[in-house]
Formats: C-alpha cells, structure tokens, sequence
C-alpha cells in the first residue's frame, strides 16, 4: 500500500483499456491513488504538462513524477510495490515473454480491433480476420493454463484482460462471435472477472459498445 | 561472459539497426556468440521457427530459446548479464524514464525515418518535419549529459546510436543537415563512436545509403 504521505494520481479516461490496465494492477497491490478523470476532448495542462509528448492518458504521477506509456508503468507499478501480487516473473526468460505478449496485444489486437469498428465493407473484414487471428495467438500462448501467468494472474493478464470488456462491441461491429472462435480466451476472461480488481474496474460491455457508437460518429464512419 | 557450454545465437542482417542495437550490448557485456546473417528475401527455417509471430529479426536464441523484439531482447540481456556494463538504471524511475525514450526511438524515430527515405513530395516533407522534431525532443532529453545513460552508456544510448549510421541516408533522401538542426545529438553520436562496440558494429554510413538506394528501386520508390 502507498505509504502515508506518498502521492499517486492516475489520470485517466474510463473506457480506456489502457487506463483500466492500471487500475487493476494498483488494486492489485492495494495502492491508494486519485483518480482523475480527464477530458479528452479539452485536455487539462495537468495532462499536457505530465504528457508533453504524447498528450494521452493514461498518465501515473508518483511522487511528483509522470509516467507514461501503460505498459511501461505497468512494469514501474510491478517494481516499486513489489511485495503484493507480482505481475512480471522473477526468471529472466519468462518477463521477457510476458513482455512479449504485452507488446503484442498493443501492437496486434489493439490495433486490428480498432480497424474493426473504424471501417467497413473489406476493410472491416481484413481487420476482423487478423483480430481473430491474434486472439487465436494469445489462445495458444494461454494454452491450459489458468491464467497467461500460469496459476496467478499476471502482467499479461493484466495487459489483456481490459479488452474482455470490448469483446461485445468488436463482436456486434464485426457480427461474429469470439466465443465460437477463441471458447478458452472466453473461458479465460471469465475467470479473470472472478477477481474483483477486475470485475470492480471492468467497464460495462454494453457501456462500451456505446462509446464506440458515439466514436463512430464522430469520426464519420456511420 | 557466456559460460562454456552457454550457447548463444544471434539471427540478424547486417544494416538493421534493430539488430546492431543487440551485437553492442553483447560486446558491451563481453558475451560470446554465434552470429548468423539472415537472407531476408528467402527467410530461414530457424528464422520461422523462432519468430513465428513476425517472423523477424533480430531474435536471440539463449540456451535454444529464442526471444524476439529488440527492446525487449536488451532487456533480457541486460538482465541475464548484468555484472558488465549495467545498461537499464536500478532505480524504478529512471528505468521506466528509459523505456519511455527507447520505445519513442522505435514509435517515432524510426517510424518517420522510414516515411523519409520511402516517401516523395509533401509526404516525405512531413516526415522529414516529424523525423527532426522527434530528434530535437530526443536532445532535449539528452541536455547536457554525456549519454542518454548520464556519465555511462546506457539502454537509450545502445537503442539509439545504430541510428547514428543511417544519419547520412535519412540527409541525403530528405536533403538536409542533421548537425545543423541537432548539433548536440550528432556531437553525442561521435563520443558513442569512440566505444570499440560501437565503432566496430555500426555500419558504414555509405554503405547504409546504397542499401537505402536499393530499397527504394526494391519498392518501386525511384
């Protein structure tokens, strides 16, 4: 837990996976933090002076001092509160797996899902079939174990589990089913909502599906 | 160093600057191995079999485990030999702080560079504006430091300088002076150069500008 005194501000956007990923991890480790949900539409100078690069949540302050990018202050999380549900492996060759799969899902599920509900006609068909195709991946890297951390909920759990809340919009854009095509990825997300660090932060699928049908919208897709 | 009887495999291809950045860090850790240079155009066996994901290199095959994704193949090294040139900070902040910038070379850096030399006309203005502008916020994290590592040689200064070789290439395509617009981050390459890892692995900048020539005929750019 976060020691009397010691600050840590989260500044965030609820639907966000990426901020979600935090929240879970600080309740994970029974950290205290402020929560501060930004608007993106009108960025705050907290955000614009604690992201001057990016200008994007989410942003971890601690102690005075940002950290961005999620992934990256998912591992920092990991490191200074050590002791209360390690994410990241003690061996060498698992972390960098885990980092690996980590990377993945931004670079490969992120990006194929938000095609998926961005485009339509081929497009959204090439999108679906590469994002089903990296959920196919992450199934086979789960395997049979119970989570991507094998018996404990870990950093890529952690990493991916935000997306569960999404599965219902990128099915109903998409018009398929993701129990039909990963049932263990389904199974595996369900197991997660067990835990109440996730079930707690996960937004509402239905709230989610929304969002993006007011982001349709607002990029001029529908 | 690698212990006898460790076994230690790089699959690379001389130019990449992905690859260069590992060849440095194992010098730097006085690690032995087996360097294998790849044919891109008729990809491996092993290449496939150990990046079946991207099918990429560089991947560093440790005790016949093989790793993917350079960042996260520094760290590793980083972590497996860690007595010899520690290149990530011990302290939390600086290391998420040098995460941050590394994965900033990949998101920006090279990402604009690439538009660079692929691109014609306005496009490749842009880039070039992008390419510059994610240089001068490189130097600006550089200020008055010796390395990005500060008096050492650390992760952002190993992720960065093989770049330091494709200078000349990304100038000529785009026509301009990099010394010019970042004086401070060229006179930082030069103090790299003086490192035998570095001098020694990095690709001669020529020979980097035919192999860019090369790529732009391959991809119908000239």
């Amino acid at each position: 837990m976060a020691s009397k005194g010691e600050t840590v501000v989260l500044l965030d956007f609820w639907v966000s996976p990426f901020g979600q990923r935090l929240r879970i991890a600080l309740a994970e480790k029974g950290v205290e933090y402020e929560y501060k949900e930004q608007d993106l539409t009108n960025k705050s100078d907290l955000l614009l002076k604690s992201n001057p690069i990016y200008k994007k949540i989410p942003v971890l302050i601690h102690e005075a001092k940002p950290i961005s990018e999620s992934l990256i202050i998912l591992q920092y999380i990991d490191e200074v509160w050590p002791d209360k549900t390690p994410l990241l492996p003690s061996q060498p060759y698992a972390r960098a797996n885990a980092h690996f799969w980590a990377d993945f899902i931004d670079k490969k599920l992120f990006e194929s899902g938000t095609r998926l509900w961005k485009l339509k006609g081929e497009e959204q068909e090439k999108a679906k079939k590469e994002f089903i195709e990296a959920l196919k991946l992450l199934e086979g890297e789960l395997g049979d174990k119970e989570f991507f951390g094998g018996e404990t909920f870990g950093y890529v759990d952690v990493a991916l589990v935000p997306f569960f809340a999404w599965f219902h919009a990128y099915e109903t854009c998409g018009k398929f089913s993701i129990e039909e095509e990963c049932p263990k990825i389904v199974a595996w997300g369900k197991r997660c909502m067990e835990r109440e660090t996730v079930s707690k932060t996960l937004s509402d699928p239905e709230k989610v599906y929304q969002f993006v049908l007011y982001l349709k919208k607002r990029f001029g897709v529908e």
